[in-house]
């Protein structure tokens, strides 16, 4: 709804500029405006002299994002660009809180204004479209809204005309830099971080994280990717970006009947890297509130698996003599786990379908057969007996309409035989998602292009249908559909342990640092961290110290969490395992306490189901000293902090990296604590109410 | 064929060096290497571990492109990048001379060694495609090859894998830098070129244009764009880039039935930026031969034309008041040319459909019927009475489903008029190129995808059978395709002299002499020179001297050269004038006497049709004095220099812009000449045979 006059409208506590057509130029543009409940960010959006949708956003009066251009190619009709005229502006306040059912934090806060802007065409055509955006503190979103039109019943989308054109500010002797991996590849995000300065960024998958060069921290990404294709980066010139659609093998990048909403578009914007991590509430609260009811069916958990080994060489997914899903094999895990507090036990290559060339496509997996040295029921029941889950597997050699087409069957076996959560797997060497199209066909897409975005969800539907949670590996990106879908419990989506064990380059200190700032800005990731062997294939040495691997814990955050080790080498490290055995995997609060993108971090998180705090710290390749304050604690508790830190001649490159010290000391809000993190290193605490 | 021994193999004068597989080791890889007749480049070729086939290249020992991978990503086949075998190489000498109807030169020599690496799938699909290099002192290209077989019958092409990963050669106090537009955009070419650090081009459109610290100049491109989709350059990262294909709206970017060849892919590479502007042959030399036999009906020649006075807003396309094709108006226009000495009239404006919102693609146009107040059959008699030919426009809106059902009828019009070329334009403001698909459906293409190379092709085809140039304005990238096509004359495909009748910003002056280094390294440019007026609509500045829009006939090459400003302009001055009068659009030799991208340039040109020469000489904003020696004059011959050079005062930023001197002296070879060039100035010689 337009006011009807030049001004300033007051619309629930905030103020949306409106400059009004005057009669004799009825082509002035209207402005609309608005700002973030506590007046730090402001976006405002008009259109230009040809009626194109332009945006800028600016933090206490700088700019943040300069004039950048909205809108959308067409495969099949006129582009959705110029000549738009603002028809309608309304503009709301939003403040509630809701809980989680798990995550980092119990209770998140969504306070933010929303700015509806609506649009139609001037031309004969008079397509209709609004944009919308939600602007917190800390960031916003927007995304457009196709709303039902006589003259666009079906949206064939080539290409988003959406741009990121970032303020740079000049600060003599510092730079804008960037933290990115590249986009535009067919297959996976597992690539170490690149830090450049922004200009020399290409195109870049998201989250993309800038540090200003006046401090200010920003990362672009998405929330709510729901049948539509990922969004890539690509800089144009400059620092101005422009949204790529991951491609569709054949047709437009997506395919959408009218009405429908594209994901949100995300901007978060922070003082510092603390508080950018901290930010990454605006991703759950851009998506749509829990879809599934009550899933308190998922507990989280940390889990031991039959996985490790084959990373190492030492075992494999194949039958044969080195087959590591033996139902002797299992069952030691599965003793494992119980005696140690595991819930889950993971089993990789339990199923038909491992020999031979399976990460070509092809259609090898059976999902119901397992192998015959793998007696699924018995070692189910047994698991049982012993108060543990096994944990699914289903690696679909990223054949999806092989998958799918078993995907029940598969799914109602693992219900059947109480297995209710399951790692996927979509390896896809061979050229990409193998799906079948509506007319039959079989195709290879993108990864993360819209076939797969909806694959992903079809599964998670599925296995909620049979309480099973979800735990994707070489997936599409997190975007926070974890709120609406709580059995999308976590993912891979970034270069995980797996290469540790592998050959060169291994993932350098630097790269766990990176990861808090960049892919955990997006949701949990199933790391799978605490290999305190520090040992990958052929006895190569893995690029951190002991103390680091219980860190991780802390650091990178999912609800499930593995302890990726061979029971084994822990056993020959008893005391920092009571750390792993100790740690939880969901958490009521979550602070970053400091931190630098690709240097260092300390985050605590206190424990949802009891008063201990935790605390995990990290560094790169640098040893350096921390000073934090306590002041996270609750007040009036007493607690015994457990503290796991690197010995003073720890260092990730030599064998002193196995030099941890364990020690106790009281502790209380308020306290000072000096965390000394070797190379490499890192230091972790349990603060133990007493 | 393989040779039968580990070493080297001496083939037709060149060696191949061949690493073959012992016995022992079959998965061996063989290394297969060429090197340029001179020795100055090699290309070496081989496969990883993986089987994916790469390649690299270096100059006089050193690196010019570092290990770089090749294959492509099909959309409904496993990717052809893994599990090659080279299982033949083919090498050979090449050493011809041929002659070209029109041009820079007449003769061009094609001297290059030739190298085909004949590759298979190990894996049970045992697909074959060969990658076959030509090498020459000055550059190289590549193409891939699909022979007939039976397991890939069609190749429906998603992505090409092929990488261009520059050496980077660290020069202290230097560091690499390119000139490029930026490449994945919608529409057209037009925009100013960008000058970046190498590391910080985005995605960009080919001839893209680097200049190492170390002084090495390279440019890539492709050559021979047929059936195909025109290559973009993303940098990955650092400076490793990679081929990007347009995309199509519906389907793969690519669609072709095998046995089929890709275009080449080039890498000029030259000591200087004179010598990298002459390396372009090869863009020529790897192209086919004329397909059109006797081309001689085609005259390079200069034009006048109903058009400046549009971009002015003097006169209209439209109908109305202001229209500027009438009769009466393109008689004065007619009775200028034939006065003046120039062959050509060209005419906009002169059929229906400009009235209205004609650049929205839509179904506007009729290309057989003119305004009623243009009287096409008594022009185009009038014109040949005086010896003047019009030459026709189609304004196609970029609608060629609307166009390709007109062109016979169209081309056939102008053949029965005596119109023996067209200039074509494809504005397309609306979203791309309005094609109709295989299916019937209509759909909106890239400018330069797949389905807008067939369509060129078409026109140039359609016009050739009726003895008609093609002068292509938003056209998709010169590849080369004059050699196969002669009467594909010119183009637009860069940012043109009508941005200097609009508003700010206009063509700055390093704009043309980017133009030269990059652009023009594809081919001849309809850029439109010679406004002697030296101002835009609303009587605006163009920032030039006045001799430096002389200097644009002989910088910027084009076999039809317009006379671009207003006849009555002319009349003011007459005696620069007489250059535009006298200066060739064909010629018997170039040569670039110095240069540096962005800066300065000076060409010489020898007419091909008398013993003259002629150069230009353009600087951007600085003014700067340059010796040329006159080496390339005849030998034994004497010339009166008729020089027209910028007064002293001249500045393309004052009133003084019109400061122009004329002058002449006498000269010989081995002479030398001192040019002082204006800020934003230039220079122009007749060296007239005596």
């Amino acid at each position: 709804m337009l006011p009807s006059a030049k001004g300033w409208l007051a619309v629930a506590g905030l103020w949306v500029a409106v400059a009004l057509a005057m009669p004799a130029s009825a082509d002035a543009p209207v402005v609309a405006k608005v700002s973030s409940p506590g007046e730090v960010l402001s976006v405002e959006v008009t259109t230009d002299g040809d009626g194109r949708l332009e945006y800028r956003v600016l933090r206490q009066g700088r700019a943040v994002i300069e004039t950048s251009r909205l809108g959308f190619i067409l495969a099949d009709a006129v582009k959705l660009e110029r000549n738009l005229a603002i028809i309608g502006v309304v503009a709301s306040n939003h403040d509630t809180t809701w809980e989680q059912p798990w995550g980092e934090r119990r209770f998140v806060r969504d306070h933010h204004r929303e700015l509806r802007v609506q649009l139609q065409e001037k031309t004969a055509l008079a397509r209709r479209l609004d944009v919308v955006f939600r602007v917190f503190d800390d960031g916003l979103g927007f995304r457009y809204e196709f709303p039902a039109q006589p003259n666009l019943a079906q949206a064939n989308i080539v290409q988003e005309l959406t741009e990121f054109n970032l303020a740079e500010v000049p600060v003599a002797g510092a730079k804008d830099e960037a933290w990115w991996i590249t986009g535009g590849e067919w297959n996976r995000y597992e690539y170490l971080y690149q830090r450049t300065p922004l200009r020399e960024v290409g195109t870049a998958h998201t989250p993309m994280t800038v540090r200003r060069a006046d401090g200010l921290h920003l990362a672009i990404h998405e929330a709510a990717l729901v049948d539509y294709a990922g969004m890539w980066l690509r800089r144009v010139e400059g620092t101005r970006f422009k949204a790529v659609l991951s491609p569709a093998s054949s047709g437009p990048s997506v395919q959408r009947a009218v009405p429908f909403n594209t994901p949100w578009r995300t901007v978060q914007v922070a003082p510092s890297a603390a508080a950018l991590y901290a930010s990454s509430d605006l991703i759950l609260n851009l998506n749509e509130p829990n879809k599934l009811g009550d899933v308190s069916w998922f507990k989280p958990h940390k889990y031991v698996g039959v996985w490790w080994g084959m990373h190492l060489d030492i075992q494999s997914w194949a039958s044969g003599p080195k087959h590591g899903a033996t139902t002797a094999y299992t069952k030691r895990m599965i003793d494992f786990a119980a005696a140690n507090g595991f819930r889950g036990v993971l089993v990789e290559g339990w199923n038909e379908g491992w020999d031979g060339d399976w990460f070509a496509n092809g259609e090898t997996f059976s999902f119901t057969k397992p192998y015959p040295d793998f007696d699924i029921e018995w070692l189910a029941a047994y698991a049982k007996s012993r108060g543990v889950h096994l944990v699914g597997h289903h690696e679909t050699s990223a054949n999806i309409a092989h998958y799918e087409a078993q995907l029940a069957a598969g799914l109602d076996l693992y219900q059947r035989l109480g297995i209710d959560a399951v790692k996927t797997g979509y390896v896809a060497d061979a050229g990409g998602v193998k799906a079948r199209g509506a007319d039959g066909k079989i195709r290879f897409e993108w990864h993360d292009g819209q076939v797969q975005s909806r694959h992903h969800l079809h599964v998670v539907e599925e296995a909620a249908r049979r309480h099973i949670a979800v735990n994707a590996h070489e997936p599409i990106k997190d975007t926070g559909l974890r709120r609406t879908y709580p059995n999308w419990v976590a993912r891979e989506g970034a270069r995980g342990m797996e290469y540790n064990a592998w050959g060169e380059p291994k993932n350098p200190p630097e790269h766990e640092i990176n990861l808090v700032f960049t892919r955990m800005l997006a949701g949990p990731m199933d790391y799978t961290p605490g290999v305190l062997s520090l040992r990958g294939r052929g006895d190569t040495r893995i690029p951190s110290t002991l103390a680091r691997q219980l860190a991780l814990y802390v650091l990178i955050y999912s609800p499930i969490q593995m302890a990726a080790d061979l029971p084994e080498n822990y056993a020959r490290f008893p005391k920092p395992f009571r750390f792993i055995k100790d740690v939880p995997a969901d958490w009521a609060e979550t602070r970053v306490l400091n931190g630098e993108v690709g240097d260092y971090v300390t985050i605590a998180r206190k424990d949802r189901n009891s008063d201990d705090w935790y605390l995990g710290a990290g560094t790169d390749e640098d040893g350096r000293t921390l000073e934090v304050g306590l002041d996270f604690l609750d007040p009036g508790r007493r607690y015994v902090a457990q503290i796991y830190r690197d010995g003073d001649q720890a260092d990730f490159r030599t064998d002193h990296q196995f030099d941890v010290v364990v020690e106790e000391r009281p502790v209380a809000r308020g306290d000072r604590l000096t965390l000394r993190l070797a190379p490499g290193g890192g230091q972790a605490i349990r603060f133990k109410a007493r």
